[in-house]
């Protein structure tokens, strides 16, 4: 349902307060919708050079819980919220897990959304390639039953 | 009341589509707070190393109207919405300027609030120092007074 | 002779070290370059809009000297050190500047050159448009003969 | 000998030039370096937070022979050149693998150096831990004879 992509936190990525500036989240979100589109057998760069369809964000949205640090490692998962004609909404979890992976513990780190409006090169509004909305839309569908 | 900062972008700042990448705005945000601050004569450095108060954001918010793209000039407007205890709100407003500054035109290019938790360097919630909160809802009620 | 561009440093450019990370020198040198281009009444993005004459860095060099901190006022200098056919040579200082603007102190924070072949969009060798090349070429003269 | 870190280019690393911007480089040979720290059993995060050692960089330097592209596979590897006294010196080789890894294929796109002066926090010089150098001196020796 949810596709998780996982990253070390990098040193360009801190900041002086010893913790992730602010902004690399939406950086993450988008590792994290990039991962799902795999997952549907889709890649992006495929989306932009082949449909020649761009998902430019209108709204980004992070609330923070927890800080992440230097060398935490980071799950990203990202799933479709809705998709209506071309708006694309998309939710996220960012979560630390331990190094230790046998525990399986992970704590929280921040939660958001961000939409899209699916475009052409041009930057006019146009329908997701139906092989991909079709994916999405059942992936929607699992999801809800999931959750 | 509102106070502008103002950038160029930075070919750093776009990406693949040509245009500047929507994490990119959060920084530009942090640009315009700052100068807000510095306008009340009160560094956000100062804050940090003498008053040992720093301002984690708990929120972040962007709407994206229209693209920002290379070289132009940018004008960031930041403002204080709310102070109630410890957390502290800002408004942010994003234009485009012309290069011809005697036209005075302007295009909105995206607007967004971030949420902050005044916190001491233990990260615990604290107060505000007084000298900053007082101006600060000065500038609140000034802003008020003149939506 | 040199161009000077002025930042302020940002807070997402340090780093947990408390001071600015090291690749964005490398992002300010590209500031300095875009100033000078600027101040020979040519902008970046016209050489690659109207021109279609782009300038990929092929190497690229930094030594530190001392670190950047955050709100540090940064002078960036720039100049051509060479232009033979398609390979163009800049090299940059870093300085940090006083907020007392009055004194006129300044320490080296940094030195470096990049070195870029013109290319069209395809990424073929090409020549700088004659008109860039020949006021750089008058730059170049005048920095060997102040220097 | 060489340890070699493995990412995908993030959207955000790219420009609008439709390549990877040449700052980028340096940030992922900073994820060559730890990977190669970590593969010796010693995190960076336990040298600063353990051993109150930092290593700041003093020269950096990066050959740039392809452009990296949107969601290329991209192999860092890192490799320890020189330790003498305080000083170190890294080499990297930044290369594209295919998707299909049983090809093996794999393109150079970068090479490069950095410098770096062992510091305690306060930013004086000092030595590496001696289990650390000792480690290093081993994997030196162990890479010049394979070189």
């Amino acid at each position: 349902m949810a596709t998780t992509a996982r990253v070390r936190v990098r040193y360009a990525e801190t900041d002086q307060m010893g913790v992730v500036y602010y902004a690399n989240y939406l950086v993450w979100f988008e590792l994290g919708r990039v991962e799902f589109l795999r997952g549907l057998g889709y890649d992006y760069s495929r989306l932009e050079n082949e449909d020649g369809c761009i998902l430019p964000v209108v709204e980004a949205r992070c609330r923070y819980r927890a800080p992440a640090r230097y060398d935490d490692r980071i799950a990203i998962e990202a799933w479709p919220m809705a998709l209506r004609g071309s708006v694309l909404k998309f939710g996220y979890r960012i979560l630390r897990e331990s190094d230790d992976s046998s525990t399986g513990d992970a704590t929280l780190l921040a939660e958001g959304e961000t939409v899209h409006v699916v475009c052409d090169r041009e930057l006019k509004r146009c329908a997701l390639p139906e092989a991909v909305a079709a994916r999405m839309r059942a992936a929607m569908a699992e999801h809800d039953a999931g959750a």
